[in-house]
């Protein structure tokens, strides 16, 4: 008796007509019933947004006409996405979250400003085995090719296997052609951070303004980190948590006497 | 010979105007030289947005006249705020950075969505101290007076004692009066989430939008929670990290082969 096709809820934080969601979407065709339900236009640095003081619109959209699948044009963020995929839109609880393939890296300190990352979380409190990907190429004009292999890999283990409860997948691919990628490799997130560096200028009415720069600044040469795998041609895994918990720091902060 | 007075940095996600950073300057002026750096409009729900598609306005203004400190007032985020104040505001790096006091609870899975928490997790990452305060009502006329001890011996003890490198305090203040706290309780994020609902109406053009509501929902009877700690009238204090990886299943997801 052939099993249902999971059912596979598709979002992202470019907005839903970047490329690299349509080629998430190529591969995601392959292994399930995709429902695409992404934001209306870019979030990128949104973090785990939500909307509360605003109205949502969530609208089906005809990206191309021969598309079999269902595609929602929603006004929130990636987070708002995957909450009213999953409440108003989806007949039952999907089988996956996948979100991407986001232009640029979310390795390291980054899964935390990460709208995509967002998404994937966000499905992640809801039960729903998730996963980000993301590519470090930042052009709209990204190869997202080399990618697909590794995306299908990555996405029918958690299919087979599923994720533990309260664990995501953060997933990075390197920019490089096919035959330079060498594999997955699993890995911790790297101690690394941004050194932020405020282009100020003035508008034309005399008031200053800021544009936000910056550069990132890894000083971890652990080789069990993402940068390391990324920077050595793996495409990168890191299991991520939202208990953000510092459990082993417990102990030392109750010896403190904090309740005398 | 007289130590030079700790620069604290406060900042929230209600806006600079909001009674609860009014609440915790007054705490914060007796213990340091204080500089405030607040959004311009309530920010709740942002999570670690950033803002890079945009222009930042960040400008001194004057709350009250005889206010001895400086307060400027941004256009982005709590974590902008955070970014700018160490970058382009502050002659120094601070000694700590506080948040709050937040009308509202970021207890449990709140911690994810909040943006009171993502300005402490943002100077986290940039090496300082920080603590998120939140008070367990929502309404503008929450009453901050029996928090303020609280906060005051909190912010005293990480003022001498530190916190280790990667982790901040998420600390959740009940809703009752003085005589009825019970005192202080370090715990873990509950296990609990949001059960979304969305308030589905037609706007006057015929077009449907949706108002995102929801009730917590939390199922994890720990007594060693931030829930079980407010529900019992104690301040909940929790130890937040910002590596996300779920180092305690690399293990496990490295037996699976994804690399063969």
């Amino acid at each position: 008796m052939p099993k249902e096709k999971p059912l596979i809820l598709v979002t992202n934080d470019d907005g839903i007509t970047a490329p690299g969601i349509r080629a998430l979407l190529e591969v995601m065709k392959e292994l399930g019933e995709v429902v695409i339900v992404a934001p209306d236009s870019p979030q990128s640095g949104m973090g785990h947004a939500i909307t509360i003081s605003d109205t949502l619109f969530c609208e089906p959209v005809t990206i191309k006409k021969n598309y079999k699948h269902k595609e929602y044009s929603c006004s929130g963020t990636p987070a708002d996405c995957v909450k009213i995929a999953t409440q108003e839109i989806l007949h039952r609880k999907p089988d996956l979250c996948v979100s991407g393939i986001n232009h640029g890296s979310n390795s390291s300190i980054n899964v935390i400003y990460s709208g995509t990352m967002s998404a994937a979380v966000e499905a992640g409190i809801e039960g729903i085995p998730a996963i980000g990907f993301s590519l470090l190429d930042y052009s709209l004009t990204a190869d997202f090719e080399p990618s697909k292999k590794y995306v299908k890999k990555i996405t029918q283990d958690v299919l087979k296997n599923g994720l533990p409860k309260g664990v995501v997948l953060n997933v990075n691919l390197p920019k490089l052609p096919a035959s330079k990628i060498k594999g997955i490799k699993v890995c911790r997130q790297a101690n690394a951070h941004w050194e932020e560096e405020f282009d100020k200028r003035t508008n034309p009415q005399g008031r200053d303004y800021f544009w936000l720069t910056g550069k990132f600044v890894n000083k971890d040469e652990g080789e069990d980190t993402d940068e390391w795998a990324l920077k050595n041609g793996y495409v990168s895994v890191v299991p991520v948590q939202f208990d953000l918990t510092a459990h082993q720091f417990i102990r030392e902060l109750n010896s403190r006497g904090l309740n005398e």
